[in-house]
């Protein structure tokens, strides 16, 4: 595989238009948009826009004439199409870790007893997803809710009757491991549990189906795959056949029926609208809003079939300059297994991370001996993936990472 | 008094020149900072630097050479000096709803049992306060957690051994009344009661003692006097007495000991840090922390003053023309008993109200006969109360508000 062989299939590729929609820094190939996706040019007019025109100039009206009061819904509905769900059944708020604690609530105060007590999710899960668990099951106490996790693969298995929730994240965010979520939701059905699915890794670089699933509940993050923005607000699903049946306890104004009446007696609102708590953060999700845009005509079996090949490209150049002799491929070795990102472990995975980041290289490592490569289709190359193995040969080859002592600082997914 | 008069409290207000500072839109006199605190030019900077340097080309890297994963901290430490409160009890983070959520579990976690469950509050609380004691009623069912609202009249007499919780908003939403926090609070201990104050209409626009009221709990609202942008993130206060006894169960990953090591088992971290749950929304929070840099100087006595000033101007030059034979006032007279607003009822207030922004007024209508003015002292002169006293003047004179039938539209508070 040559560099020019990689050049061809970027000429060839039908979504390369896309990266001149982003801002990308110069002399940088950004492999991490797993954790921060890049800005497109579109959202830094729309939150200058938002933040000079209608806070700076029209003020308090803004809320009606912007349509301020009803972003949660539009940014929920043009999510809604990227993980498969029909209308009214997104919003767009809080953070995955607060949206999680009002689903779980919901779904155990709906099917939680004593002889149906546990979250069950995986061991190696996003951490917050299971600390929300844990500090459920501290809330209610141990009889009424516990938390249990399980390794990966015993996860189905060890979905009893016993289980209220079924807490699982498609991609797992360290190995990149992709779970079948339609099989363990059959399974969870069949056992009588809902199920949480947290798409944090899936949404907007592969196909998700949680209509056709039949998924119960879901979250997901805005500011990897559909970039928008450091700490954008997260997105929560509400299957339709729970619209009527269930209640969750964060009881905030804009969750409420009719908001500005200003009754004191809480009346839920209809739908997923009830999930909403409190006044939404204007700056943030207009830049969510406006990222989204990119997606409007977007094919997600077009993104994925590229990311695959991504992942897969970096793979087999890694084993073509024998890098796979010192890396351990963490990640599952069958592009479809995978999400969009390739983990390896090595002793000195920090220090090769810092070495590729002074190449211009940025990847990110994660506790306590992984690099993670995230690919993400709408703005990388096949020549992004080409030059990032090459900067890897040279770091491994001429031993980068060990001739300095790299200090370990904070990373943030 | 004379518009020459008023003029000349311009030319000697000591703080005549923060008003430099905002960015106004022509021809308004805006009345409704209560509501949306009008924009700093500062934050507009701050804000383009955020999107298109901070994240545009230092991507992931910004959490750390930013700051970005300490803006709640750091936010929460220019906070304190403005609501009384010593280092290391304030933090910026999620909204009021969500944070009250927070705060009144872990208080009814460690002060609330059966014989001590009540949630006290006031009637004509801001009613998503209300709400989300409702909501902890019905997940923590009623024999644990009861909510209970009484007149304001009444709070104090009603704070009894059965209360768990008091759970007050300094300033009244709509009628402007200010409670008096520091005998509230006595009140409470005195009956072994913790107490949460809602400072949403107070920080930033009077003094405020939380350490020295002894005050256990607080939330508070940044985008109306602090001027940090729609709907952007609240702010909460944990007294230093309860760092070590307090647990909160919305335990996200941010509220961890170590975030970054991923480790499977919450541990909260010490102090009010633990009240932090899902990833920081970076956008908005970057917008308040630049807004918050105009109160480093100030003398909070100093904004207190004109804002008693202001109010009593309006009230004063509304009985001048004999307004007050319409508009009743409902906050207050007494200056010193009032927040930094003035609400009268009418019959015809959102008619008046809308005519009112037609001419240029902007102030605020709230069901179901209310009309608000809010004052801030940075931004709005004696000249602007004169010259909107005088086209209320005319609205009510020409019975501009009859003249068309307004269509009921939502309002934001």
């Amino acid at each position: 595989m040559t560099r020019n062989e990689v050049i061809q299939r970027d000429d060839n590729d039908p979504l390369a238009s896309y990266r001149t929609e982003f801002d990308l820094p110069d002399n940088t190939i950004y492999l991490d948009g797993n954790s921060l996706g890049a800005i497109p040019h579109r959202v830094k007019k729309r939150v200058a826009e938002t933040v000079e025109q209608q806070w700076g100039n029209d003020l308090i009206t803004s809320w009606n004439k912007h349509q301020w009061v009803n972003l949660p819904e539009i940014v929920g509905e043009k999510i809604a199409p990227i993980i498969g769900a029909g209308k009214g059944q997104v919003i767009c708020c809080d953070s995955i870790s607060v949206n999680l604690f009002k689903l779980l609530s919901a779904a155990l105060s709906y099917n939680g007893s004593p002889e149906r007590r546990f979250i069950l999710s995986t061991e190696d899960n996003f951490p917050t997803d299971g600390y929300i668990a844990q500090g459920l099951q501290e809330l209610l106490g141990a009889g009424q809710c516990q938390f249990k996790a399980v390794d990966e693969e015993q996860l189905s298995a060890a979905i009893d009757q016993q289980v209220a929730v079924v807490l699982v994240t498609e991609v797992n965010f360290r190995s990149g491991r992709r779970l079948d979520i339609n099989k363990l939701t059959q399974r969870a059905h069949q056992n009588g549990a809902l199920i949480v699915v947290d798409l944090a890794h899936s949404a907007g670089v592969m196909p998700v189906d949680l209509d056709a699933w039949q998924v119960d509940m879901a979250v997901g993050c805005t500011y990897k795959y559909l970039n928008g923005g450091p700490g954008a607000p997260a997105f929560l699903y509400l299957n339709r056949k729970w619209h009527s049946k269930i209640k969750q306890p964060v009881a905030g104004w804009f969750g409420h029926r009719s908001p500005f009446d200003f009754n004191p007696d809480y009346q839920a609102s209809s739908g997923v609208k009830q999930f909403l708590a409190g006044t939404p953060s204007i700056l943030s999700m207009a830049a969510v809003d406006s990222a989204l845009e990119l997606f409007a005509e977007i094919d997600m079996q077009q993104v994925r079939l590229k990311s695959q090949q991504l992942t897969s490209l970096f793979q087999q150049l890694a084993e073509q300059y024998q890098l796979t002799r010192h890396l351990s491929l963490l990640s599952p070795l069958l592009a479809e297994a995978r999400g969009s990102q390739l983990s390896y472990a090595h002793d000195q995975a920090y220090g090769i991370c810092q070495a590729l980041i002074k190449r211009g290289v940025v990847a990110d490592f994660r506790a306590p001996c992984y690099i993670r490569f995230g690919f993400a289709p709408l703005y990388n190359s096949y020549t992004d993936v080409y030059d990032a193995v090459a900067q890897l040969r040279h770091v491994i080859e001429q031993q980068e990472h060990l001739q300095k002592r790299w200090q370990q600082r904070q990373a943030v997914t």
